[in-house]
């Protein structure tokens, strides 16, 4: 077995993200020793009922002692008091990271509490499922994934290069990227999609003369994905819009107009203008399959939890 | 092996529908012969290279003389002339049934050619993928779907039990429902997330800060989703939109009204406003997997096509 690329992992939330890095670690020996800590006892009972890390601490204080390398897995609401927590108890030349979907506020919330000789290197895997909590996660959820590293100026490429291995090792491609820049190509490929779909099936949940049981029982491909999709966790997704409020009203705000050039022409009957518009789009999923994104397969490439 | 249904059945049109239509039929005998006709020489081809259907035909009339079943499986938008078509060539006492998305319109633009004594009955099976033409259909695609069946007054019972039989003998859980009813519940379950789906991915296209490349590199769950279901047949989908009007632009409106309340909820950072709504969006997706409409498993209880 190789030597570990980390010898001690803190890993500070154990819901989705923070459970599948653990099983991948596990899986490849890529730490030494996983502590973790999560805010209910609820969740911390369950972590040491299924062996989620190797020692389930009562604080975050606790579960960074020592640690080489500290994830950050919690809402990104959270992000800025969690650093502020641990901040005191941090090893020097240690590394923090989080797995936030939204970068440049989990900079300006984190930062400023990251003690001197402490690395901070931000970092998003964009692999994800409905599912949450402690007991979703699962070794093969990074697999083929993309995950986003999005370092500040500064900091050492050494230990860049070795969270980079990391995310690596668990099965992701990686790639750096501004945290601007993050936040926009997120909102228009996240974001954005999963604003719309909430609302979708929210319009769906209001109607009172489609009645609800007709709504479910017909529910047909289109909507089916779309309450998919809308069955996220409604912590994350709240912090993600207040956090990327921005970038997302704007992809919002383009939605719109499109949305209205598309009902005028269904208005209007302009049959010509909706065939090109469809024509146009069906290219965009071409190229996402030749990228490797997902497949064609009707599984769609999605990767099966554990057991 | 028991006896078919229909003695002759002929498929005009021969795409996904049509083409799943034949192979579920003849897994289970259900039809003792099958004729298809489809518009371009090319799909002809396609048919009889594959062995889509018994006897592949070069004119819609040849392919119904002497059909005890004529199914209509060609966009929304065709199905008037098509009928029209066919109309002097069909069996006295012969049942022409249609899949088409739509019933309303279909109703419309088919009843009217239908002599007397041929027994007309819509139909639209809630299935299918964002595939098309004559070599996407598989046997499986209507298994455990529902097909609805939307008799006009004074079919005989006897003519819908047995249209009933053949979709079950498919796999499929057959009701029966009134055409502008169908066409409300499809806008809200299907036709108006299609067209949202359509216009995030045309969002995305347009947008020139985020370059295509990233957009497609990046695409999380959300958006792949959407260029999945944006994929689909641009003809059909164009049918669809223009022939059931006023249904999607009524669904379309209730969407962006609730839109711009969850966008002003974002503007004004009212976390507690967009919490309360992804949770009540949350349990209609419980709803769906209990109606046993989806799974919760990571393939979405997709068939798998053939091969
Ligand atoms: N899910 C995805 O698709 C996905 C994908 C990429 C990135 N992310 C990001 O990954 C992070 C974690 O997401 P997840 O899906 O793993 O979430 P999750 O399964 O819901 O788990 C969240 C964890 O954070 C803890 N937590 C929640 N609120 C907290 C608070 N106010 N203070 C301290 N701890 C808190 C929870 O503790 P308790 O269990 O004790 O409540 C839980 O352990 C988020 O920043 C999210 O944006 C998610
Ligand atoms: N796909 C779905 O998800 C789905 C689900 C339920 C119901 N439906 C309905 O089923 C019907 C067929 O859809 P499909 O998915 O099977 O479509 P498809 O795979 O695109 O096949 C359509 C067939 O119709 C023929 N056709 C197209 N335009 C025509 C015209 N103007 N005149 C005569 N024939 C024409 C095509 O002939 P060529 O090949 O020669 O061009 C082809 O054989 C549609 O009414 C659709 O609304 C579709």
């Amino acid at each position: 077995m190789s030597k570990p690329i980390y010898d001690r992992v803190a890993l500070i939330g154990l819901g989705l993200i923070a459970s599948s890095m653990f099983w991948a670690m596990k899986r490849a020996n890529l730490a030494g020793k996983v502590t973790g800590y999560a805010r209910s006892q609820e969740t911390r009972d369950t972590a040491r009922r299924i062996g989620l890390t190797d020692r389930v601490c009562d604080s975050a204080a606790e579960a960074v002692e020592g640690a080489d390398l500290v994830v950050l897995a919690v809402p990104v609401g959270a992000m800025g008091p969690v650093a502020e927590a641990i901040a005191p108890h941090l090893k020097p030349g240690a590394t923090v990271t989080d797995v936030g979907s939204v970068k440049r506020h989990v900079i300006d919330a984190v930062a400023p509490h990251i003690p001197e000789g402490v690395h901070f290197i931000p970092a998003h895997p964009l692999a994800g499922t409905e599912h949450s909590g402690p007991e979703s996660g699962f070794a093969e959820l990074f697999e083929n994934r993309w995950c986003l590293i999005v370092p500040l100026p500064g900091t050492p490429d050494t230990e860049i290069a070795r969270l980079r291995a990391l995310w690596e090792a668990m099965g992701s491609n990686v790639d750096e990227m501004d945290p601007d820049h993050h936040d926009l190509v997120l909102a228009v490929t996240s974001h954005a999609p999963h604003l719309i779909a909430y609302t979708m099936v929210g319009v769906a949940d209001d109607l009172r003369r489609v009645t609800d049981s007709e709504v479910i029982k017909y529910s047909a491909a289109g909507f089916r994905d779309f309450t998919r999709i809308a069955a996220s966790d409604p912590t994350m997704w709240r912090d993600v819009f207040l956090t990327n409020k921005d970038a997302t009203l704007e992809i919002l705000g383009r939605f719109t107009e499109e949305l209205f050039a598309l009902q005028r022409a269904i208005r209007q009957g302009d049959g010509q203008m909706l065939f090109d518009y469809f024509t146009r789009t069906r290219a965009i999923r071409r190229g996402i399959i030749e990228a490797g994104q997902d497949t064609a397969a009707p599984d769609f490439g999605r990767v099966k939890p554990r057991e």
